[in-house]
């Protein structure tokens, strides 16, 4: 039986690797690649790295082309099933062409793969085709929201509260969300915590990552460093990610 | 000046310990264990372990007595924020005892700091009486929702939607949170979960440990086979430590 290993690796730090993972990229016969449109360069930096450093010395890669994305979609939803629709026949014609007989492959996911991340959706619409077997298992990885917290030496809830984690999108959309006093925003292309002068905000960039940034305070106060810092960030490197908490 | 790491050492598994978080104990003179009411003895085992396998042979260990603290209280905030201080107590004690000039401290906390863990606020609670100086960092780590996750191989979201983390009892005293439908309930003593028998749960306990358990379907298909291997489990180890996501 062929295996597939979905590798957590961490949000940026090459030492937030777990021992698990790194066996994991030990044991991995040919890795799949598959994000060109989406991953920059110390992204796939970060990745090459591992693999130098705990692959086998055989290891092969095997890389697809991402299918194209709207970025902008009106129907987010709709558009975002398409794309993996179409993501998971790639990646299938990737396993079925490059993944021998009890062979084992991975795909090193950014982060960890239980956040926003389609690998095991994927997998799974693959395996429900039931032209391509192989059995595989996820590894669990610090998320660049633990990164997040861990750098500003909060925790993410207060005591015995809740809290939301959400997109810049939806928070953009709907406002504050119903029944939470804290709220960790990822995927935020829009900038949403500035409608929330009232509230607080940790915020982190290039998490883990040589070029970290981190700001807090008062959004009233601090958002407009933000925005600046941020935007010259992705200027500079052409590209960001970043990902905050607001607490009220 | 003093320093002292807060070291997440993932929810049970030895693995899923990070380089850094390795590093970090590699690094550590004095280790504070005071966890006594809450620890049970596989968890002291894992940690026991750790220090073991990347620790100085010359480490030490600082044990203080954990506070008593009331567990079905009935101002659980103001009951947490009493308990809190009073280790805080304890905590500086210790640090002001065994903790000399140019050391490095550390805790081992379990699963991730970010995620219902109180030791960055203790610290902060003594940084902030200003007797006690010391400076500290937070060492991110895998957590046991990224564990559950990973275990059954499903992302904490759906595309482009929010999802909340929460406590048993709030779920139990505020029924299903608006706005949200995937919950994720950590801290659960009632099985708050039978409440909800449209949703499909994702169960797990004793995450990434030898005694690992996993169950998933319609709360009302599943509930019941929950409550009993749940009650079983508990009585076999004396103890159980167990989260799930609803999804509805
Ligand atoms: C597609 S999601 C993947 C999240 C990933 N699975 C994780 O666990 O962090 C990408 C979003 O994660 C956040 N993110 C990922 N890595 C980050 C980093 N190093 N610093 C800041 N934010 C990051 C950003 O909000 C980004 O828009
Ligand atoms: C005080 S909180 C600490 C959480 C920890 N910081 C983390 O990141 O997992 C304890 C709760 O975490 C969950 N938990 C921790 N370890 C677990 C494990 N190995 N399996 C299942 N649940 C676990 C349970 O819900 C438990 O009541």
């Amino acid at each position: 039986m062929r295996k597939i290993y979905v590798i957590g690796i961490g949000a940026g730090h090459p030492d937030h690797l777990t021992l698990q993972a790194a066996k994991a990229i030990g044991r991995t016969d040919v890795f799949f690649v598959l994000d060109k449109g989406e991953a920059k360069e110390s992204m796939i930096e970060l990745r090459r790295r591992m693999m130098k450093a705990y692959g086998r010395p055989s290891r092969r890669i095997a890389e697809g082309r991402d299918p194209d994305r709207d970025r902008t979609p009106t129907d987010y939803q709709g558009t975002v099933a398409d794309w993996r629709h179409r993501r998971s026949e790639v990646t299938e014609a990737l396993i079925s062409e490059h993944l021998l007989d009890d062979e084992t492959g991975g795909f090193l996911v950014w982060g960890d793969p239980s956040l926003y991340d389609s690998t095991t959706a994927i997998l799974e619409e693959i395996l429900a085709r039931g032209q391509t077997l192989f059995e595989y298992e996820v590894i669990p990885a610090v998320s660049s929201v633990s990164t997040l917290a861990a750098k500003h030496r909060i925790p993410l809830n207060r005591v015995g509260r809740p809290f939301q984690v959400t997109t810049g999108r939806r928070l953009a959309d709907e406002g504050w969300p119903a029944g939470v006093d804290d709220v960790i925003v990822m995927l935020d292309a829009q900038q949403a915590f500035t409608a929330h002068p009232d509230a607080h905000i940790y915020w982190g960039a290039y998490l883990g990552t040589e070029d970290e940034l981190l700001a807090s305070g008062p959004v009233s106060e601090v958002a407009d460093e933000i925005l600046r810092i941020r935007a010259e960030a992705r200027e500079k490197h052409g590209w960001i990610m970043d990902t905050y908490l607001l607490r009220r």
